[in-house]
């Protein structure tokens, strides 16, 4: 037993109560903005409390879980931290829309160390800006201080989203058909896939050997800025297609890439054929490919320029395209859906 | 550029995809158990889909989000991967509950430097087991391998969870009044906060110095065991309570302790005043405080043998603690709801 004058507490075990009030303090007012008409005051304080969209005939919740990977490595080296918190809820919310579904609120945890009050609030002023351009309220959260488990300076986001969608506005594989056209809706760069090969291509000493502080070859722009580039948040740019009709199914280029992705969203018994030459080429992409990375594990691991895919009847293509430009996003129209054997598979041209 | 036969693969930066899908095949029966009649086939594979119960007049969402803290580090010490499992939903649905709600889903995220299917497996089949204890649908969740983020072994979970309340049978605060007795619903040890400072007390061998496989002061079970002791998850107890009508209101007691819970679910111009005599004691408390933990610091970081407090009518105490123990729990009257000025306070006599 070795005592103390005021005796051994929860902060000489390394939580810091304080801070973590104080962290709470700073994040209260951003949290705020993000309010929906359909949140009750959370009267105990144990929980979050939301009513559904007003107007629904049968509604389906619809939820997903996601991170940020190792790109919060480079955002920890770069000292910058908000833009993480963009890629964490368009992770979510851009799974949540291949249903169908419209966001509807969204909760975070954010754990570390030592909780240092300036970077929790840089991180959820980040997650604030995805849950406004994305129409969902920031419900609740956790934030954890850990000591023993995350290294000096690190820690780790993830996040859960709700959505609802009436029960017959579901995306459904089974619309994909033959003959629809894929539009791939262009990326802003990595977006939040991969990042554990692109550091290994395009920092390390044996590869690339970049520091965050270097241009980016290629691009006016520093390493560091072209590895954080948020990733886009396609909520207004999805609901905006739907509301034009013909959009039979959306696929997220997440984990697993071009090659995994755009399957999930097709029915058995189709294949899409993709050509990639018509998606204009990323610098960050070039890069990674130099460093020895081959087609095929390029094409599974990254989204080589395409952030979400979309698969269209024909007759809706223009309109698609003009929807997701009037929403500030760019649509590339580049294969279409073939009749095909079992389960449903990507072919490159 | 280091170039080898094959190329830079994703492989080759310390993710490991096949150990990924290995981990899914053996969480997938598993998931599959927690199912509730509510859930639709997940038709995109995006995201988990789940509808109302059926009967609610007025639904409102409830969620929470929340992990175990540092308790894994015992858990990754000991090797024993399930407990904190039941400990995650626990954490989560004993918060939700709070509210009136009952849980409907959970989802999960499990992060790890480098995934070993076997441990996946154990730490899903205790969270299986927990939303089985609550209820829930375990609707989907991220497993994520993140190279250079945990130390080699080290793992982090949280959860989050969302229930359903018909808006008129919430538990309100203001419908707690002086006069109301408290209720301790008895707790099984540490459940899942204040492990910092536990494992200081405990385990640093300039305090008490035990290790894991020693046997821990007064009980006989190993410390490994009392200190992976799962949380209790009081679902079935407070539904049963409630049922019988009379209880006003519900505080978990998690982080901030016996302290800073029972005031959350107190109304302006309430205390409550609490005999801690009543609570049976626990070896685990009673090592921690022997180590030069303060009964302040104590009722400000640990649950003190109490895991949940109703705040119930006079006349329907008996009721309630035969509601708990029909349940499996065991209920102490504990203090009384008194008349005071401003903010909820918790009095200890």
């Amino acid at each position: 037993m070795a005592d103390t004058p005021e005796g051994l507490s929860y902060r000489d075990a390394g939580v810091d109560i304080d801070a973590g009030n104080e962290a709470v303090r700073r994040i209260k007012s951003l949290v705020a903005s993000t309010r929906r008409p359909e949140q009750l005051d959370d009267i105990g304080g144990f929980a979050g409390m939301i009513g559904l969209p007003s107007g629904m005939k049968s509604p389906v919740l619809v939820s997903c879980a996601d991170g940020v990977g190792t790109k919060l490595l480079v955002a920890i080296a770069a000292g910058v931290h908000d833009t993480v918190g963009v890629d964490l809820v368009a992770m979510n919310v851009n799974d949540l829309i291949c249903t169908g579904a419209r966001p509807l609120f969204l909760l975070d945890y954010i754990a570390t160390g030592a909780l240092q009050p300036g970077i929790v609030e840089s991180i959820v002023a980040g997650i604030v800006d995805g849950c406004r351009q994305s129409g969902c309220a920031l419900l609740g959260g956790e934030t954890a201080e850990l000591p023993g488990m995350y290294a000096q300076g690190h820690y780790d986001l993830a996040a859960f989203a709700v959505g609802v969608v009436d029960k017959d506005a579901r995306l459904d594989p089974k619309t994909v058909q033959p003959g629809d056209v894929a539009i791939g809706v262009r990326s802003a760069g990595l977006h939040s896939n991969g990042y554990s090969l692109a550091r290994k291509a395009l920092l390390d000493p044996e590869y690339g050997g970049l520091a965050l502080e270097d241009t980016f070859p290629g691009t006016d722009a520093s390493v560091a800025d072209v590895l954080l580039t948020p990733t886009r948040v396609y909520v207004k740019a999805l609901a905006a297609a739907l509301a034009r009709g013909g959009v039979h199914g959306a696929a997220h280029i997440t984990g697993g890439g071009l090659l995994e992705n755009p399957p999930r969203a097709l029915p058995e018994d189709t294949a899409v054929e993709l050509d990639l030459s018509k998606v204009p080429p990323l610098p960050v992409f070039e890069a990674i490919a130099a460093q020895g990375v081959s087609p095929e594990e390029m094409r599974r691991t990254f989204n080589g320029g395409v952030g979400m895919m979309l698969f269209v009847a024909p007759d809706a293509v223009q309109g698609t395209l003009s929807a997701l430009e009037g929403a500030g996003e760019s649509g590339v129209q580049m294969g279409r859906v073939v009749a095909a054997q079992g389960a449903p598979t990507v072919r490159f041209l």
